[in-house]
């Protein structure tokens, strides 16, 4: 179905105070990039927050101004969707430490010059503390509900757990409370693979043509294996050959799968910079919501009375069930109202992504409720 | 348990004929390295051939000349061990297209240059091929058995397939009969990892300093996760920090996984060529014995009189349980004697090579049936 193309820009706002940061540093002239869709209300209470994962951005609906491509989230957002802009304020923002617009490492330090290494590192709460200052600057007390898949459901739960006041509905997809050794491993196979790149020049790259495009594409290659399931890269892939009967006997793409991962990877430098990859990766790895509230996750939860929502899917190993289970358990001890379903799809952990009609439902159910 | 070290050299054969590859080529003056432990008796049936993984080399109970560590399966094979050095000839020899001295892509070429990439790809029925000719330049004709977990159980399924006289029991470990998308994919981002180093130099780097170590040990790094469980690596590393208190804030090695994969990737490099990674991960996403017989994975082994035995581990997620089934399925279909067992370790694919006394009771028992 085709759609006629949103061409929503992007709004920043420039925070008029120092963002404070987990690192103990401060960040002065922070700037927002996000977009809004929907009316708001008078009494400003019918805002929902979607926060993006790792290599998202606030273009949620609208056409992504580098690839051209529809929003990450066409299908789930608009008018009469599951997030159904007729209804509801929709607004999502780049996370500050990525390339979209907010603050992150390639924007100018007080210098003039990219911040590059110099920016500070971040953490998921900080991610949070940038969104609750947009939220500020919006007069927007309340919000009905935050969203987030994947590191989106990360900020969704330490928004809950660090500003309880902030939302009345908490929904998590395909998330997790802590990113595990797993996690942390390929995360760093990543960073490495960034920094063994000569075009990454210790991060002072931003004067030197294209970057580390090589060593980012790498690291995207290794990630977004660990987005699909096995199955499901069976099930597109398998062991078909690209568009030849024969195998070569040489290093070409000869199998499909091959040529899509090598199109992923490069595809991907041409939006995303290499260093908002590093700062970013290092904020999933640093986050552990139970070690923030003394080591008891329940403990996160204390002061909230929101209501949550939280999806797994059968095929994610990126972040399986259990992870989602450990968080439904501490909302059970901490009291709070929480309905958590585990959905079967094929495509691994980017189902939160892609057609799965079971999520609609659940979504459209956990916001009209 | 200190063990003395075993200093025994390997021995090199070098092939009077010819090797003819799958790709259509063939190779000349080919040199085969391998050791040998244990008597062969006067009937020359009690050979028993071992068959190393993707990295592995023939010093599987010799320490390894490079890094000084033991060989790599001394749990298993030695006097009185599972695989009994007192009653069994065995032999393990390096494969071709690997660098611990048989003929690779490191070795020279007729006009005395290394062979660089303009080595033939080779196939894991090459090396196959190169095995029998050692056998038969030793004068073996048929094996006791032929064993090798992971990439050395193909090489072990393949012996059986297209060499049939020459195995009377096939032990296959942790194993697969195709690699699967996802297999090929993590291997594609190891090659990309490697190719993308501008010390790799298009593969002929062997005059110019240490070739491509960065890209080498990221592409090591990618291949360790894929090796261990995420029970394992939770078990072994969790969230715990490489020795300090605190995150730094910083891209340093923090968590104790990231110092561990560094390291592997790190020393991977003193005792690895590149150009053999490429090659020898080719070969394995090439496999699929079922492919070379028609589609039909019975087929590979219709001519086969030996007995099989299978192990897999719950927790290898590399190769899957899953597809050791799909073999015996095949094997069962052939109407051959075939035992199969899932151990469970909680070592992940590396299981294999583990302290897991499950598997010790299971290879001793097949050998001296």
């Amino acid at each position: 179905m085709a759609t006629a193309p949103i061409a929503h820009e992007s709004q920043v706002l420039e925070l008029a105070d120092p963002l404070p940061l987990d690192g103990g540093q401060s960040l002065s002239g922070v700037r927002i990039a996000y977009e809004a869709h929907g009316t708001l209300n008078p009494a400003k209470d019918n805002a929902i927050l979607i926060c993006h994962a790792l290599t998202g951005d606030q273009h949620v609906i609208s056409h992504h101004p580098k690839t051209g491509k529809p929003g990450w989230w066409v299908r789930m957002v608009g008018p009469g969707k599951p997030i159904d802009t007729d209804k509801f304020h929709v607004i999502c923002a780049n996370v500050i430490g990525s390339c979209m617009g907010s603050t992150g490492p390639a924007s100018p330090a007080p210098d003039g010059k990219p911040w590059g290494m110099r920016f500070p590192v971040i953490t998921i709460r900080d991610m949070v503390r940038g969104h609750v200052a947009l939220l500020d600057a919006l007069g927007i007390e309340q919000l009905h509900a935050v969203v987030g898949g994947s590191m989106g459901g990360m900020q969704a739960l330490s928004l809950a757990a660090n500003f309880p006041e902030r939302a009345r509905s908490v929904l998590v997809l395909a998330s997790t409370a802590r990113h595990s050794a797993q996690n942390i491993a390929f995360h760093e196979v990543g960073r490495q693979a960034i920094m063994a790149d000569p075009e990454w020049r210790e991060g002072d790259y931003y004067a030197h043509g294209k970057g580390p495009e090589k060593g980012l594409s790498v690291a995207r290659m290794a990630a977004h294996i660990t987005y699909l399931s096995e199955e499901g890269l069976t099930a597109k892939f398998g062991r078909r050959l690209q568009d030849r009967e024969e195998k070569t006997f040489g290093f070409d793409a000869d199998f499909q799968v091959e040529s899509y991962l090598r199109y992923q990877g490069l595809s991907f430098t041409d939006r995303f910079d290499a260093n908002s990859y590093l700062y970013i990766t290092r904020a999933m790895d640093y986050f552990d919501l139970a070690e923030e509230h003394g080591g008891m996750l329940a403990r996160a939860f204390a002061k909230s009375k929101a209501r949550f929502c939280l999806v797994s899917f059968d095929t994610d190993w990126l972040y399986p069930t259990a992870e989602s289970r450990n968080v439904v358990h501490a909302l059970n001890a901490a009291g709070l109202p929480v309905s958590f379903v585990e959905l079967s799809a094929p495509f691994g952990h980017d189902s939160f992504l892609l057609d799965v009609p079971a999520l609609d439902r659940v979504v459209e159910g956990f916001l009209n409720q």
